[in-house]
C-alpha cells in the first residue's frame, strides 16, 4: 500500500470551524496527489471530540456533502487519541475492497473553558476508575513520570531536555502550532507546575488542526510512500488496573507485531514519530519501541540520538508538545511528517538518509496504540 | 461469512450502565456461540452518544478490559443510528484478516431530562442546517411525512397501522422495550402530536440496550447463519441539502449494492427487519429496498402483507418503534433478530419458510445507509 497524498492545516488556534478545517486538509491532499478526487472509493474519519465539544456526531455523512452525490462509504473510527492511527489501520484492513482509499483526522478544540476541555479529554479515561476519583491524564502520566524515575533513576532535566527538541523542531515546522514560540531551558524548567514531576511544558496544548492522506494499492507517482506494517492492540482504559506504570503492553505489543511484518528491526528505523502526549510519554515510547533498553531512554536524550541531526531522530515536526495535538488529527499528521521526511519534502528539519520511519500513536495512557512503519521507494 | 453466535439485552429502561450492558449482551453471544472466547480476534464496537451522555469514549479500550491481557484489536464505529450497521459492515472487510470477529453495539439513553437527550440525538444532524435552525428528527420525518402524504396520497391511518403491528410484534418478543404495552388503534390515534403528523405513537422510543454477534470464516454449527451481502453508503446529512425528500438515495445505493452482491432480487427476501425510527420510515424504507414501487407501501400495510402472517414480514421483532432504539446497539439488533428468525427459534412470532432476512439500518435521516443481507444454510 502507498501513501499517494497528504494534507496538513496549520495546527495551533483557528477560527476555522471542525468541517472547513477537515475540508482544508482533504484538499490540500488531493492536490498534493495530483488525484482525481473521483477516485476516491472509501473515507475514514478520524475524530475525538466532536459529539461533546461541537455536539457534531455523524461527521461520516458530514463528510459525505464534501463529495456530493458520490454517496461514499464513509465511517468514523474513534478510539480516544489513538483515533488517527486506527482509522488509518482500519483503511489499510479495507484496501482488500477498495483502491483508493482517503483518510481525514480532524480536531476542533479550541475557544472552550478550561473545565469543559479538561472533562472531555478526561472520556478518553474510565468514567469509575478514572474520572469520578480525580485521575485525569495528567495525573496520570505524572504517576507514571513519578515510577519510571523511582525505577530508572530518570529526573526532570531528562524531560526538560524532549520538550526542548520538541521545540526547537516545531520552529522548523511552517505548520506546527508554536512554529514562533522559542523556548529555551529556563522557560522549562520555570513552567508553572501541573502534576508533579509534570510542568506545562512538558504537555501538549489544546490546539484545532486536521490532517488527511490519500491511501492507494498502486503507486502513483515517485512521491510515493509505501506502508509496510500497520498494528493495533488495546488494554485496560485505566491505570488502576495495569501491572507495569513504567511502559505499555498495547504499544510494545503492536510495535512487536509490526516489525515482524515489515520484516524490519528497530534499529533499521532511521526516525519516529512518537505520541508525546507528554514528556514522559515519549521516554516510555522509545522503550516500548525497543529503540532503546527500559530505562535508558534518558541517556539517549542526552547524547542527543533522537535530536533531527542524532541516529535516530524522533518527533521532527515538533511532536505533540510543540506541533501540536488535535487529537483526532495526531495519528494522520504522525504520518503526514513520514511521509515528508522520506519524500526528502522536509526542507530545514529534513532528516538524512531517511528509508524507514515510524509512527507510534497512543490513546488514553495506552489503552489503545497503533503503530505503522513506512518506507522511502528506491528506484 | 456466518454468525455463529448472537447476544441481546432486554432493551427498555434499566439501571445497568454501558459496560453492563455491554458485557450482558458479549456473555449471551459467547454463550449462544459455544464458542471459546480465546478464538475472538478482534472486535467492533458501535456506540453513539456515550461521549455526550456518559463523557465516555475510548469505548474500546473499555471493552478491552473484558478480555484482560488479550490486548484484542479494537475499534469504535460510529455513524450516528447506523452505527450497529456500520461496525457489522466493518467486521466484515476485517475478515479478510481475522477469522473470528465479535461486534457489540451498546447504548445507554434513559435517566437524562429530555432536553439534555433530545440534544444529544441532534448531534445526527448537521450543526449549522439542522440544529441551529430547530431542525430536530421529528420535525425532519414530519417533513419527510408531510411530503409523501403529499405526493402519494397516503394519511396517517397509514401510519397507525406500522405502529400497531409494531407493538403487536413486540408483544410477541421477550426483549423488546414493549412486550407488556397492549396498543390498540385508539391509543396511537389519540396520541400527543409530536411534529405533525406524527404523533407520539409514531416515534420510536428512548431505550438502553446491549446486542452482539459473532462472525466467522467457518461455520461452526447448523444454527449457523450466513450473511451472504454488505453495503453502506452515505448522503448530505441535512434534508435541507437533498432533492427529493420521499426517499433515502444512500439505501437505495446500499440496497442495490447489497442485491448485486447476493445475487438475490426483492422478492428473494422473505423477511426484513427496517429503520423504523419514524413510522414513515418504514413506508420509505419498503420502497427504497424495492419492496414495492414509490407510494405503493400504504397498500401493502393497508393489505397486511408486511405483518407477521404477511408475505414479506417486516419488523417481526417490533422495530425501532417497539422492540426500542438504543441507537448504537440497533443495526446489530436487526441483525440478531434475521438470525433468531432463518434459525427457526422466534417463537410465537416465528415467521414461516424464512429462508433469506434483509436489515436496513439507517443514520439521520439517511446520511448513513448500511444494508446487510442473510440466509439460511440448507442441507
Amino acid at each position: 500500500m502507498y501513501v499517494i497524498g497528504i494534507g496538513k492545516t496549520k495546527f495551533g488556534v483557528t477560527t476555522q470551524n471542525l468541517i472547513q478545517l477537515a475540508e482544508e486538509a482533504i484538499n490540500k491532499a488531493m492536490v498534493d496527489s495530483s488525484f482525481p478526487s473521483e477516485n476516491i472509493q472509501a473515507i475514514y474519519v478520524s475524530n475525538f471530540l466532536g459529539g461533546i465539544l461541537q455536539n457534531q456526531l455523524h461527521l461520516n455523512s458530514v463528510i459525505s456533502g464534501l463529495f456530493p452525490h458520490r454517496h461514499l462509504p464513509i465511517i468514523r473510527v474513534e478510539t480516544a487519541c489513538a483515533s488517527g492511527g486506527a482509522a488509518v489501520h482500519q483503511a489499510l484492513i479495507a484496501m482488500n475492497k477498495f483502491e483508493n482509499i482517503l483518510v481525514l483526522g480532524v480536531e476542533k478544540m479550541t475557544g472552550y473553558d478550561s473545565g469543559v476541555i479538561s472533562k472531555a479529554i478526561a472520556s478518553a479515561g474510565d468514567v469509575e476508575r478514572d474520572q469520578l476519583p480525580g485521575l485525569s491524564f495528567p495525573a496520570s502520566y505524572a504517576f507514571i513520570a513519578q515510577k519510571y524515575m523511582e525505577k530508572y533513576g530518570a529526573t526532570s532535566d531528562d524531560l526538560d531536555l524532549i520538550s526542548l527538541k520538541a521545540h526547537y523542531n516545531a520552529t522548523l515546522n511552517p505548520s506546527a502550532h508554536f512554529q514562533h514560540k522559542k523556548i529555551d531551558l529556563n522557560t522549562i524548567k520555570n513552567s508553572v507546575m501541573v502534576s508533579s514531576p509534570l510542568r506545562l511544558f512538558d504537555c501538549s496544548p489544546v490546539s484545532d488542526g486536521a490532517a488527511a492522506i490519500i491511501i492507494s494499492k498502486k503507486r502513483h507517482s515517485k512521491r510515493d510512500v509505501e506502508i509496510i506494517a500497520s498494528s493495533l492492540k488495546t488494554d485496560f482504559i485505566s491505570l488502576t488496573q495495569r501491572e507495569d506504570f513504567t511502559c505499555f503492553p498495547a504499544a510494545k505489543l503492536a510495535a512487536a507485531e509490526a516489525y515482524q511484518q515489515a520484516k524490519v528491526s528497530p534499529s533499521d528505523i532511521n526516525l519516529a514519530e512518537v505520541h508525546d502526549c507528554f514528556t514522559i510519554a515519549e521516554m516510555v515510547a522509545m522503550e516500548d519501541l525497543g529503540f532503546c533498553a527500559p530505562g535508558e531512554s534518558k541517556e539517549w536524550i542526552k547524547m542527543g540520538r533522537t535530536a533531527l541531526q542524532g541516529s535516530l531522530p524522533i518527533n521532527t515536526d515538533g511532536g505533540l508538545k510543540a506541533n501540536g495535538h488535535p487529537i483526532g488529527a495526531t495519528g494522520i499528521s504522525q504520518i503526514y511528517e513520514i511521509v515528508t521526511q522520506l519524500r526528502g519534502e522536509a526542507g530545514s528539519r529534513q532528516v538524512k538518509a531517511a528509508e524507514i520511519g515510524l509512527t507510534h500513536n497512543v490513546g488514553g495512557v495506552g489503552g489503545t496504540a497503533a503503530i505503522h512503519i513506512l518506507k522511502k521507494i528506491n528506484e
